[in-house]
């Protein structure tokens, strides 16, 4: 990709050294939750262990791939951010960092990526047939996790939100390819495939604290809008240069016809020129190689890249709004601070 | 395969009419359990029930192709055995058979299948990608139903039964074309991949039930030792014609390259001319039109396919013998005779 077609006006319309902040605010969420992730690492490393040596070994190649561990960070900071004194959290941070591990195994064979946090993936290495079946192991050494919780609500929380990530993922093959897809439809696949689990993270925290259904709601407001906007955010560093620079292809989403915001406000704000354009590329999925400089150009043009970061922006005012009623403390700041460093991950 | 090497010999061993015999014992299974099945049913359509259309569509096509649903049968008829007179048994039959299905789909994403109960696979209608989540979506709200039976004691037990099996599948793997794995290490991947899933489907009936350690270790035993003659009795058919009218295809472990007992007990008795057959055919997969006659006429040189039934026979005796603590009743007497039915299935 030249340097003309970067979504460089993104970032022009913020003045700020988002870069700086970025770093500083991930650090600070990584400060507060410690003590605590050095447990759940000890935890990863003994639940994903198993008489079958091909199973650690397949796990292990994503799950030490250098991931941020942002979802079960999220349990551990919920956990800090309400006082909770006890050890049932770390469990479940566990649980809920191997169900999003089994998710990436899976999307992994089902996209047939090649690359993922800059390595090859375990599709690619090992083949489709043991990394779906070491992405069930650990779904189901998730779920023998969240059972010693000893909690059934958490049980509920958890087994319904892999019940809905799956079914998000189903729904977005569905409108894979499809530029009639509304933004409605599109915030519905990304709230079930990303944002439900987000929720669920935080929620359980205070689940397994015994905290007020305030508090808990709470929680669950703040993951599940931190994780639209996540995804908002994923779904416009698809398109930019930035993606490289983070183990990815820039234009995945692209060459697979997978239709994401940038795509569909392009589509509806776009001429019939553009709009055959799109149906060409993404819904026939005929593609040249100066399809994506072209893709890249119509997005810039219609600032649909810096549209879906405003979006994201809305929803991480709300959850950063879902934390005040609590009070300030160290893990308040980061939980609030991860917001602006999701986002701005962007630029 | 042509008349002749049919493995005619394991039939001449034995001299009962065993086809009207099985028809009557899976027959009486249905019978005893038949109101409760009714209710299962009902919950497995409504469970795997989902507003994206594609998840109902693609999971029904194999749920509804007429397998016999004898795993949830075995939770129904322990349950009646045990003389359990509430309803939490009914969602966990549900839950067992969403567990067998979810498997089931991703095996055959795993082996390229082609064709299972007769009807062209999943993966070969509608692609890997939906058959590898809806086979998610089963496995979670499976666990869903699990949770819903109230009892952490339950959740253990299936949950342990799903991190095994995909251990066996696994273990499985990594045996195939290896034509030293031992009878001990075929015996611990068919137990984990088919047997543990058996158990556990006799044992939660005991567990909901509340009834003593005896009558639950019972109830596991027995479903452990079906598991395996199951699992023996099936290696066996992949190899008869008989397998034809189930609505697989013959030869499809030999075609893989995967290592079953009546491979290893003949690779074993075998001259060494005919392990270099072994070793092309299974090892390196180098395979011609005629190597499945030839295998199948060394099979039945070495008596290795009864071989494999009396095995089967031997795990099916301790089956029953696990039920001589019962009380004569309808269900003790369908679940001996299913026994013999599992195993009759051979002939």
């Amino acid at each position: 990709m030249s340097e003309n077609n970067r979504p460089d006006n993104v970032v022009s319309i913020r003045g700020r050294n988002a870069e700086t902040d970025s770093m500083s605010a991930i650090d600070r969420l990584q400060q507060v939750t410690d003590a605590d992730m050095a447990l759940v690492n000890e935890t990863i490393l003994s639940r994903m262990q198993s008489p079958v040596a091909l199973i650690p070994e397949l796990a292990g190649h994503l799950i030490s791939s250098g991931g941020k561990r942002l979802r079960p960070m999220l349990t551990l900071a919920s956990a800090k951010l309400i006082g909770y004194d006890g050890i049932r959290h770390i469990g479940l941070a566990t649980a809920v960092e191997f169900i999003h591990t089994a998710t990436l195994l899976h999307d992994d064979v089902v996209d047939e990526s090649t690359l993922r946090r800059g390595k090859k993936t375990a599709n690619l290495i090992w083949g489709n047939q043991p990394t779906v079946l070491v992405g069930d192991f650990l779904f189901s050494r998730a779920f023998e996790l969240m059972v010693k919780s000893d909690s059934l609500r958490v049980l509920k929380i958890l087994s319904s939100a892999s019940s809905v990530i799956t079914e998000g993922e189903v729904l977005q093959l569905t409108t894979a390819n499809d530029l009639s897809t509304t933004e409605e439809k599109y915030l519905e696949v990304i709230t079930a495939k990303t944002a439900v689990l987000f929720a669920a993270a935080c929620e359980v925290a205070g689940v397994v604290a015994d905290r007020s259904e305030n508090v808990i709601s709470a929680l669950e407001a703040y993951g599940r809008n931190l994780g639209i906007a996540f995804q908002l955010i994923d779904d416009a560093m698809d398109y930019s240069s930035k993606q490289a620079t983070m183990g990815k292809n820039t234009g995945d989403d692209f060459r697979e016809g997978k239709i994401t915001l940038p795509v569909i406000l392009a589509y509806r704000r776009g001429t019939d020129e553009e709009r055959d354009f799109w149906k060409r590329t993404m819904q026939a999925v005929r593609q040249t190689d100066d399809d994506l400089p072209t893709a890249l150009a119509t997005l810039q043009k219609y600032g649909t890249l810096s549209a879906t970061v405003d979006r994201a922006r809305h929803y991480g005012e709300m959850a950063k709004d879902a934390l005040a009623i609590f009070d300030d403390n160290s893990a308040k700041t980061a939980m609030v601070d991860i917001v602006d460093f999701c986002i701005d991950r962007a630029y």
